[in-house]
């Protein structure tokens, strides 16, 4: 088993300035290509602490990737320290001179002094190319050890992992990664964490050595497989034995698997459809109507959306009868059904949908609290309403309602 | 100097399944009462692991905050752990058991036996009571050293190290806590990090000891103010001295401090002068109508929006003569012009704004690229537009835009 580690150098973490999105970044990569990381450490950019994290490294860790303390300025403690760890010395190199240069060109900027510092590597160390700025990366290999320097600014690193790092990695491990990781995620909407665990029941019964993890979040559950197996072939085949079962006892709340977007999926239902579509919101204020155009190309099925916040808007633009409002409220049954019939005769769509809700915190009554949704939708065949009750958090209430009204479209589309 | 070391416990987080929020928050929380945190390290939930951690911890904190491990199944480690390092027992705790069968009385669920056994304590620590959740947290103390074991749940832990945590080492450590952290941010937008870097020119003319961050996001750059000083008032006047000058220098693009979001101070000022708003939205589709309406009580200044995606819309619903849009395009100056007009006009408002542009990441032309927006305003007095030219990273112009029409906003109201 290949073993990492991770260390994050600055101070703007340790203060809680900024989130550690850098090490969430590497450890994904790292597992997606069969290492494990076994710690994640961040530390002040001193070099007592560099030291001893590498004296931890050499003697525990293959591969230990560190982010930070490259920049320009003295107190960046990364190179040196590495330099002496190393018992390395300095020499400038003449491509990475050349970069940098041209980067001050291209701003049409004088090179400082101190970045010219930056075109000094490491005698015994590859340069790990940085396309996006003047730190280069640097990597040391000490036998089956491997320690890669890169910068913290996050989309140099990102770059350098993917087209360099992950690659050399790879490379140098290949006889000893005898083992696939790997995982597959299946998306549900519409059901609780807790309600998802009842109807998938005992795991036991189909598991076997692999790993199922529920994570939820506001858009819904996200159900994670989990496979160490011996070659690509065995792995696919364990997540499909796992994808199958969870499929039958859950499928009905399983609207697509890993990275797929709820709003693209409606999105090349309606193109393949050939129908077009346009939404009327009140509570959610918009938020529907930008997580649909969120997907490039949308504009061929996406019409446009009315945002009716006040009542007199859901009247005089959409057609919502006065005596509806008066008589049910505008978080009512008829007031979602007449905005998403209104919504699509006034923008010509084929299809209708419509949210009107209490986001809350403040507004709701006892007969309609903070929480209760109406969702409405049309199109040329039907309409039809849907009531949901949602939490007491604004923000959550905006998520979860735009996320139902999505799955909705699905299921009518499919 | 009162050193601090936060270990979070949890493959999840190894195996980059999701990010460390939780050593985010409590590094914030640590600093803000005057406690530096200097490490951070993640670790699986394996008891070898946490043992060398704990033995660290014990030489060189004095405060350590563990996140994680704590759950009720055989995988969580933490409780055994230290019961074994402080060489404790555990015995049963009666209030944590009651808390535990209302809980689950509550939920109308049998107590699963594995349950019961969260109710037993360490003899010798005391119990950090969990308000939300079945785990109690744990607070060890050996001398001068603290050790606390919190839940990895997010808002279980929150709460506690609010509610008891951070006044209980406030009060372990009052007469050693000598100095004061403090910190002030300044939000400015509409101009970028190295502008900014111009603009405000040489800040060790003015810093003194003092620090300043310059963190960039699509919303535009927060300038962090860091300041250490012996007490409360020393510190605030520190703060001060250091604002009023950014203020002098780069005042012309600060919206707000802290916490605050560009769309409430829009709405205080909507509110204030008593007017009311709409917005007609394209390439932003609808994303400036959401996030008006972020804000509780936006229904007093904000009547609704119009998302004319397609310029079907643009024509019969906000308006658009068809001859502008032949002779100049969606995309323009005399368009976002009557997008304005037309909104402030259909929906009776008497500000009306509107934003027409080309997100991206296709969709450009040579005369019109990706990233070129046009924000038009509109009141009782004047019609105006802006022109700008973003990036070509569709999600990002969306913030950018939005970001640019608030601000527009903010500039006319005051």
């Amino acid at each position: 088993m290949i073993k990492s580690k991770v260390i994050s150098i600055g101070d703007e973490i340790l203060i809680g300035q900024v989130s550690n999105s850098n090490a969430f970044f590497i450890s994904r990569e790292l597992y997606s290509i069969g290492i494990y990381v076994k710690r994640i450490v961040t530390i002040p950019d001193r070099e007592e602490d560099l030291l001893e994290e590498l004296n931890d490294s050499i003697v525990n860790f293959n591969v230990t990737v560190i982010t930070g303390g490259l920049g320009p300025t003295h107190d960046d403690k990364t190179k040196p320290v590495l330099v002496k760890f190393f018992k390395d010395e300095l020499v400038e190199d003449k491509k990475v001179l050349e970069h940098i240069k041209k980067i001050f060109e291209r701003r049409n900027i004088k090179i400082p002094e101190s970045n010219f510092e930056q075109a000094l590597v490491p005698r015994n160390s590859k340069v790990i190319w940085n396309n996006n700025g003047t730190a280069p990366g640097l990597w040391f290999e000490k036998e089956d050890r491997i320690v890669v320097a890169l910068p913290g600014v996050p989309f140099e690193m990102i770059a350098m992992m993917k087209e360099s790092v992950l690659p050399m990695i790879l490379e140098k491990f290949k006889t000893k990664i005898d083992y696939v990781l790997k995982s597959r995620s299946l998306l549900t909407t519409g059901i609780s964490e807790s309600g998802l665990h009842e109807l998938i029941g005992d795991i036991g019964e189909f598991i076997g050595d692999n790993k199922l993890a529920f994570l939820p979040s506001p858009k819904g559950v996200r159900l994670r497989i989990d496979v160490q197996s011996k070659n690509e072939a065995s792995a696919k085949e364990e997540i499909k034995k796992v994808e199958s079962e969870l499929n039958k006892r859950a499928g009905k709340y399983i609207y697509g698997t890993d990275d797929d977007l709820l709003e693209e999926i409606v999105g090349e239902l309606l193109v393949k459809k050939n129908l077009t579509l346009s939404a009327a919101e009140s509570c959610t204020g918009g938020l529907l109507s930008s997580r649909i155009t969120d997907v490039s190309g949308s504009s061929r099925y996406y019409l446009g959306g009315i945002c009716s916040y006040s009542n007199d808007v859901k009247m005089k633009v959409l057609n919502v009868k006065e005596e509806t409002i008066m008589k049910y409220g505008a978080v009512s049954e008829q007031t979602a059904k007449e905005m998403a019939n209104g919504v699509r005769d006034i923008l010509k769509s084929d299809i209708g949908i419509s949210i009107t809700g209490i986001a809350g915190p403040t507004g709701g009554t006892d007969e309609k609290p903070v929480g209760l949704i109406w969702i409405g939708y049309s199109d040329e065949n039907k309409t039809f309403t849907r009531k949901f009750m949602l939490g007491n958090i604004r923000e959550r209430n905006k998520i979860r309602s735009v996320q139902m009204a999505l799955e909705i479209l699905r299921k009518e589309l499919i």
